[in-house]
């Protein structure tokens, strides 16, 4: 049953696509066809150029990411790619919405699904690698693994803001194996670390981190949760970086 | 530094593979490339037939999943899985195994990693799209959302045999609005629902069961924790089905 309200006005649905970690082939064979098909492409400022080099030569390219020292408040910047993906989708043209690593993990993909349903516009999302799972199979870092870590947990650096009850549930997940992948701007990193090493107590728990995913500078480091702060001063990592934590989480 | 010991015999390196969740276009290109030039390709059941088209015509294709009412014990089974890499690899094959979805999300890559590793067999792993975030962005529910869900945490059926501090720490999650991406037999259903409605409490959970993602045949079941089990009763799901479970887990 179809309502009519319900009935999108535009003729090519708007692709919300997840670019995968950053190297052009580990983007999924769907997204490279979104990509190539495009007319305009929204991009965010982790989408690598080797992945923008698979748009069409006449695509309009549209940066839609933060500027380094811009004043756009965040809320603003989202409705902006909002407005931007109607304009272009009601114009006929076919829009993909190009967002680093998979939509739904730390995408914001669903305020913008949310726009695109609540002004009929049709669209359909195409999941993308996620950075911690590519960092593990690329540094074999086993996520699970039977007998030992039976879950793993995907999470920000704002678990240095949890509260008592939240970190100790984080200690159980810890102490029982569960692996943490997480995403992170170095500078939270004391202040996870500090909190992790309250949670976990005696364990020894592992840290590997990960810059530039699958990219060609792809860099590794691995350290105890007490010894990586020192080890990641002595060799800075170039951002974005993702951090693998866990009593498992060495490099096998 | 390299150790006499530690080179490896074979020409080409062993590609462990992620073949993501069904559809052949959801493969990485990296996957593509590396089935398209098999020798031998080693894999699993859940690996659809669209995607073992790819292999080459002459390839060797070799069936390395349990088949239903076989006896074989699991540890022979990988066994003979580790022995027929290093076989066809020593013989100079390029050896494709071929998992499921992303390999060390209940993959048993890390296994397959260290016999390689421990018999100096060259190899490399590519990572895929696993099944619970495919479903994720196939069916848009979302799996982290800003001042929503902050983390998703990946586990499976075994949640059921949680003891009394695990299930503490995961009714913690919930509450906070964590997502659990579960992968389990439809039978490990009820056990895991009556243990998570203790976990909840007085909190609505909705479950998104989706079945077969990414094939034609995909189909979605959505109800509240209290509600699912009837639910799927009434409209039976084919297998393999994975589960979403959170306060934010049902459709946008």
């Amino acid at each position: 049953m179809h309502d009519k309200l319900t009935q999108s006005h535009n003729i090519h649905p708007v692709q919300i696509v997840g670019a995968g970690p950053g190297a052009a082939d580990l983007l999924t064979v769907r997204a490279v066809r979104c990509i190539g098909q495009a007319d305009v492409v929204l991009h965010d400022n982790l989408v690598s150029a080797d992945i923008l080099a698979l748009c069409r030569k006449d695509a309009e390219l549209i940066y839609t990411g933060k500027k380094y020292g811009d004043a756009i408040d965040p809320v603003e910047r989202q409705q902006h790619i909002h407005e931007l993906m109607a304009e272009h989708a009601a114009n006929g043209k076919k829009v993909v919405r190009l967002k680093s690593g998979d939509p739904f993990i730390y995408g914001r993909a669903a305020e913008e699904v949310r726009y695109l349903q609540e002004h009929n516009i049709a669209f359909e999302v195409v999941p993308g690698l996620t950075a911690g799972i590519a960092a593990a199979s690329l540094c074999q870092v086993p996520l699970t693994e039977r007998n030992r870590s039976k879950a793993v947990l995907f999470c920000t650096g704002h678990t240095a803001n949890y509260d008592f009850e939240q970190l100790e549930a984080l200690a159980n997940m810890l102490r029982t194996g569960t692996s943490l992948v997480m995403y992170m701007g170095l500078s939270n990193l004391p202040k996870v670390i500090a909190k992790l090493q309250v949670a976990a107590g005696a364990e020894t728990i592992y840290v590997t981190a990960v810059s530039q995913v699958s990219a060609p500078t792809q860099q590794t480091v691995t350290a105890t949760l007490s010894e990586i702060e020192a080890a990641l001063t002595s060799r800075p990592l170039p951002m974005p970086v993702v951090f693998i934590i866990g009593k498992y989480a060495d490099l096998l």
